[in-house]
């Protein structure tokens, strides 16, 4: 299966996902690492179509993510470099493009090694909770542990 | 917002769904209207796209489906030849294949007027019921309901 770039930014417009997360890490100076990813997930009966994209990424892993959903899912830093290189190129048509521009910066954040202290973890955090998240409350927990005062 | 075709084919295996349902219509010769519809939703934030995709597609309407749930929705019958048109040129790359071709051959036997006798709507009945559809249990009962014996 062939995918065009047209057709990729239209699937991800529907089906795709920027999403930053924190996590408890001790041997993170602040204490928490960031974990961005990019993932689209797909009834395992379109699991063909995340290893479409996977081979036209050149990057990322195909799994199961939950019982027959499937995810495609990119979180090693080249990679993310990669999808931010296509996106930036070939631009989103819904408002998944603010989602899009909200994670690029939370990357080029950590490319300036922000993320390695608390002032940035909570600039960090903060853009995170203005996106669209899957656990707010827990990164809101975290995001207020980690202001001064 | 203009919408190339490949990217209308992404976001329409996404986000698109093709849906055929059986209504009581007493008027009717055998009793039920068959109604097929092409749908796009979107969260009203998205309602942008949903219009671009009306003017690409040169019909259909936009309307509130449910609280913020808004859709792009083409329930005439020449709005939907022009989709079975678009389609057939430019393909699908999920199983919604599939269900494109099922909704395809239900509006084939609608235009031979199969669906004004009960033998007709038995069969596309049974198509529907093969597709994805939202309200399975009502349409299996009215098909059921309909074959002979």
């Amino acid at each position: 299966m062939d995918l065009s770039p047209e057709w990729v930014v239209g699937f991800v417009d529907g089906e795709g996902c920027f999403h930053v997360s924190l996590h408890a890490h001790p041997e993170m100076t602040a204490g928490y690492q960031v974990i961005p990813e990019f993932v689209v997930v797909q009834h395992i009966r379109d699991v063909q179509v995340l290893y479409a994209l996977k081979r036209f990424f050149r990057c990322g892993v195909v799994r199961c993510n939950h019982e027959d959903r499937w995810a495609f899912r990119v979180r090693k830093l080249d990679g993310l470099t990669q999808i931010c290189a296509f996106f930036e190129q070939h631009h989103l048509k819904t408002k998944k493009l603010t989602d899009f521009q909200k994670f690029r910066s939370i990357l080029r954040l950590m490319s300036q090694k922000r993320h390695l202290a608390r002032e940035g973890l909570v600039e960090i955090g903060e853009i995170a909770l203005s996106m669209n998240t899957t656990n707010r409350p827990v990164l809101e927990k975290i995001v207020r542990s980690l202001r001064p005062g």
